[in-house]
């Protein structure tokens, strides 16, 4: 019935992350190129700062693997501007997000995360 | 004999890195505190510039796991400025650094880079 409102679970009304899954070899491969460099540096400055990297650890940890600001608002920083580092986040690839009513709910992006790690492998 | 001189090869007169290796947990397994995010903050800001990515590069992937200045200058910066980076990776403990002659080898530190890549482990 058109009258029934669909809860909003599925509202992916957010905008995706932008497509930041790495292009590059273990960084031990060979010399990255300037544009795999980059690509890549904004991954890594993105958790290149303190309360950020506390934030993307709180949603990492947050049971269920998300979490919305109303969740993680204990690192000693003002709502707003944990809104602010989770958009970083969002915009280096490490954290999508998805609108459920009044809440924007975070997670991480496991294939970044991976393709991350994979970079710091040791030849 | 007192007078023969010792080639410098094994000449540690650079100063160790700091003790910069991760103390901490995978970022999924419970939210960082803020000495933990301080101190892993660091390495990651670290590898969050595109020119210090590319340097890192191209040491790891530089014959036998090191590099001099000479080695890598071509980046498109100045070797004082290739310097200068060198040495912020080596603060970060990403890079050691030894004397040998005129120039500096800087290497690769495994342990630490497999420590952040166990950061980055996906519960």
């Amino acid at each position: 019935m058109s009258n029934v409102r669909a809860l909003p679970l599925l509202d992916r009304s957010e905008a995706p992350a932008a497509a930041v899954v790495p292009c590059c070899p273990p960084l031990s491969e060979r010399p990255f190129t300037a544009e795999e460099a980059e690509r890549t540096a904004r991954m890594f400055k993105a958790l290149g700062d303190p309360v950020r990297l506390r934030l993307f650890s709180a949603v990492a940890s947050h049971e269920g693997g998300e979490a919305c600001v109303c969740d993680i608002s204990d690192v000693g920083v003002s709502q707003p501007t944990v809104s602010h580092h989770l958009k970083k986040l969002k915009e280096a690839g490490l954290l999508t997000s998805e609108r459920r009513g009044t809440w924007v709910y975070y997670r991480v992006e496991p294939s970044v995360l991976a393709a991350m790690g994979q970079l710091l492998a040791v030849r």
